[in-house]
């Protein structure tokens, strides 16, 4: 019988360890709207997490318009500086520190692999008091696709130096349930970001908790321990 | 045999009719904050539409504080001022329009009953160009129990002089599916406030559209005719 490695967490950033999701939205649907484009609200927030790029074409495709360049990079610079001033009370999820530290503390391996580029998740690692230094991150930056191709779950583990098929991908989105399934890693998802248990486990997820806190409840029923 | 009477349909107004509840969710969130209060902003999304005086009493259940009605008073007032700062945007849904003005051209009886007040209300009924003298609008100043109570939709049928085992509850959470089921109406959800397809279903949905353009564009499906 081949030994088996212990299982680690891959975890999602925004909606997940932070809660982030909300603010996101609004601040894309403002970005959208300075450029004249009309998009209901609950269609940008089930497409948050997912790569930026794939969501300006999705909305492309679905509106019928087509960005330009310049369109596409005013509307990046809007949602950033409508974040930036919405954001500055953005708190970490329950749990989410209490859960990570436990991981620390009892030799887990955990890495964050996020869809957001370096620049927006640097102060929401702050915030959960993550020395990327210390921790591996990877961001949008780092890889050719984001979710939900597997590329940043994939590049997180290779960071940890363990094997994608021992892995949780802890996230709030459809996104990471199915960027999970295709590294080949196990789903676990949570509410914390406003989807439904259902669309989570319809997408992938194996098993499906309220957020960190409620995780950390159930830590032992998932391969959590040293 | 009985004589059937044609379908009626009673809408919910905040995510059914317009593109209003992420705004709601964030002004909620906003005056708890100011109160000293954290909640993870997904578990407000999923109270929008209930009636206040639950939603706080559910709030203070989960949180273990105590609420003076000063500090009640406060949070009305501070959602209300946060939600009016930013509503100014606030639009229609898709198809919003278009369906109740297909109704109204088909004889086909429909009204709008709200858990919120008419003093928020107003302006969201001169987004629609529904005039509330001539259309049977319900508000929360109206009965003595809001959603997931059936009262507002019983006031809407009887306003609308039908019988409510005939009528079509139309909404987006599961607090209009709730109240469908108690006052024995159909209920139809649609996902434009935010809740997964199933949420609804369970709930008690008969039907899912994504808004109200998806329901017009399958209206001979519901008796939607004259």
């Amino acid at each position: 019988m081949k030994a088996r490695q212990p299982t680690s967490f891959l975890f999602d950033l925004d909606g997940t360890l932070v809660d982030s999701v909300y603010d996101h939205v609004l601040a894309w649907h403002d970005a959208l709207q300075k450029e004249g484009i009309e998009v209901s609200i609950w269609r940008i927030h089930r497409r948050i997490g997912m790569s930026g790029g794939l969501f300006t074409r999705a909305l492309a495709r679905e509106t019928g318009l087509e960005f330009s360049d310049e369109a596409l990079a005013r509307m990046r610079s809007h949602h950033a500086a409508h974040y930036n001033a919405h954001s500055s009370n953005t708190k970490a999820l329950p749990g989410a520190r209490e859960l990570l530290k436990y991981l620390t503390d009892n030799y887990i391996p955990w890495a964050i692999a996020t869809s957001g580029r370096m620049a927006t998740a640097g102060p929401v690692l702050k915030i959960l008091g993550v020395d990327a230094d210390k921790v591996p991150v990877v961001t949008r930056d780092l890889v050719a696709y984001a979710k939900p191709d597997p590329d940043l779950f994939l590049a997180a583990a290779e960071k940890l130096g363990i094997e994608i098929e021992t892995a949780c991908v802890v996230g709030d989105s459809i996104w990471d349930m199915l960027s999970a399934q295709r590294a080949r890693a196990l789903g676990i998802g949570f509410l914390s970001g406003g989807y439904g248990t259902d669309e989570l486990q319809r997408s992938g997820a194996y098993r499906v908790f309220d957020d960190p806190a409620d995780m950390l409840a159930h830590i032992d029923e998932i391969g959590g321990r040293r």
